[in-house]
């Protein structure tokens, strides 16, 4: 595992996946500034790792991330719009081109709420629970959780969970969407990492970069405007060699070998 | 309990929480002109005064709401459009700034259950059930419930009960997301009174008021937008006391101390 | 059944219901330019069918279809975009004015599910499983599949369907809302057939196919946007017989006695 002991997030490469952990177990992890900084580094060099086709984010000790430390509460209303418009762009996550995994592994609360939304994919301990906590503190939706929650939720349980604050328990939050899978015992670490080793045997980086994008646009735009550029993007994967891969792998009966997604560069946008 | 026997509909404050009852029991609570009238003024009301902090509505007797009487139904093609323009504009329900939480006690059809989706969240009861009812009728889908449906309980799941007008039972309403809170025997007004009075106890109701029009707001624009607009909210909400209160009652371990919402004025736009 | 042996989709007439069946069941019917040429045009033919009121479509023998045939995934590679645009436009499913409901005997895949998810409503066997399949072959999310299935199934539930490529069990598919209805043993296209003639019976042809329309259009508008649409819709179904009908047939007691839907023509558009 990478990281001197009292590293804000551990980085640990499990074959092609790498896990993170916050690493903060003392405060459930909860966020600041540095932490935020070390974590979205990670994040940017695994995009250019070659070795790593999917990423796994975890807390360490009993909770996922109580949200962002208090003391940065206080600082925020310090800081001036300058200040904050200098800091990195806070949708490194969600920009990421590789499968961003949760495995939620305690309570996620406030802004550790969002982080574990951020995911593509949510895997989730019994132990695993949510509350949104915003209203309870005299805050508001922040970071764009009043976008993303009714669309994995519904609108109106978004509205339970954003305006109550209440305490979402594991078996909630899989019924109703927080959670793509619920792990009965211990081990959401591995089974997140087994479901991400799996992507990397199975899927196409390029592909899966691909729909990624495309999830991404469609949930703002219209069916039509989906439509054509899913025709363009197909044309387009229909000049590269993972087609060919992967029909042949498939009528083989044998695992696909897909190359690793090419460094990002300026003048080639995915 | 406020209002003359006959009283189209009851309302009673229970502590902060306005209890507002249709009150046509032997019609089932048919919807008519003058029932929308004292619904809507009291809803006004509510919103002015600093004593309520949420509304519960529900229905007297075996029923949430019919729909519209059928004898609006044949009154409607002889209003002209002039006279439809005069009349209040239909979304004080979801205009509210404070949280409005339904409790379905029985049948919720037509404008009825539309009503009941202009909730901010709904408890049932076990004999809470909902059937749209216009495609029954040679009616359309009214009042945004084409909107609104679908981002309840997914897209198919919304063109199942508009098409089809089929009676969905609480059990089922519960499962795809009609409902939030099933209440398994009687009792679905205390217990929606009961979430309202947490609401009351331990959130900022400036919160409640910003996180409504955000979650207004953030389903009809993009990613992007809302996350712009939670930035500058977030500024604004650490400019005020309640984030103060907000973080010194949970660090004390006390409830939360937060003022009313101020009331609407002309210049103060939430 | 109409259709001679070898027929790709053979159309049989039950009642008011039309069912079509994909019919290679050799191939698990794998699509083919011939198979969607016939199924397109069936589709277009019932459009205009006073005799038909709702569409049913399954697949012979163990499949509802396997996707692209391989020889056609192949063959796209070297069609040209000029043949391409020639083509017809893929939207006849989503459409039609007419109810569309997916009776899922078996595997759903790739373009397969698509064809599936372009139903208004799908009824699924125990058999029924789905799987997007494109990121194993190398391809993208085609057709719309990212814009429809986190509409369905929310945001997360879909990546994890389209990253991974997983199969889904009809147990699964019922939970998260790909299935709508999941008919416990066998029978399903006998379920889908008599939910498809109850909306024949009791539901208005014109109706429907309004509310498939706001149904469309609101999936992409705003909330005042559909609340206005439907302000002009409900006036006009106002000035219809439907409407009428529908109402003595509810105080009657009686089943209602509605037109069928005219045939299309270019200057009364729904």
């Amino acid at each position: 595992m990478t990281g001197a002991p009292g590293e804000l997030v551990l980085a640990e490469h499990r074959g092609p996946v790498l896990v993170l952990t916050f690493n903060r177990p003392a405060k459930l992890n909860a966020w600041t500034e540095e932490l935020e900084d070390r974590y979205f580094a990670l994040l940017d060099a695994a995009e250019d790792d070659p070795d790593v086709r999917a990423v796994v984010v975890t807390g360490a000790g009993r909770g996922f991330c109580a949200g962002a430390d208090l003391q940065r509460l206080q600082a925020v209303g310090e800081v001036s719009e300058a200040d904050r418009a200098r800091r990195r762009p806070r949708d490194v996550p969600r920009t990421l081109r590789k499968p961003l995994i949760g495995a939620v592994n305690g309570v996620a609360a406030g802004l550790g709420m969002v982080e574990a939304l951020y995911c593509d994919i949510r895997f989730g301990s019994p132990s695993a629970r949510f509350t949104t906590a915003f209203a309870q503190r005299g805050l508001i939706a922040e970071y764009g959780i009043s976008w993303l929650l009714p669309r994995l939720v519904g609108h109106s349980r978004a509205a339970d969970l954003l305006l109550s604050s209440r305490m979402v328990e594991a078996e909630e939050a899989f019924r109703v969407g927080l959670l793509d899978h619920l792990v009965p015992t211990a081990g959401v670490v591995d089974a997140a990492v087994e479901y991400a080793a799996d992507l990397a045997r199975r899927c196409s980086p390029a592909s899966m970069a691909v729909i990624k994008s495309q999830l991404s646009n469609d949930a703002d735009g219209t069916y039509a405007d989906s439509v054509s550029r899913a025709e363009g993007l197909m044309l387009q994967a229909f000049r590269g060699s993972d087609v060919v891969e992967g029909v042949a792998s498939h009528l083989d009966k044998r695992p696909p070998n897909f190359p690793s997604l090419p460094v990002r560069s300026s003048d080639v946008p995915v």
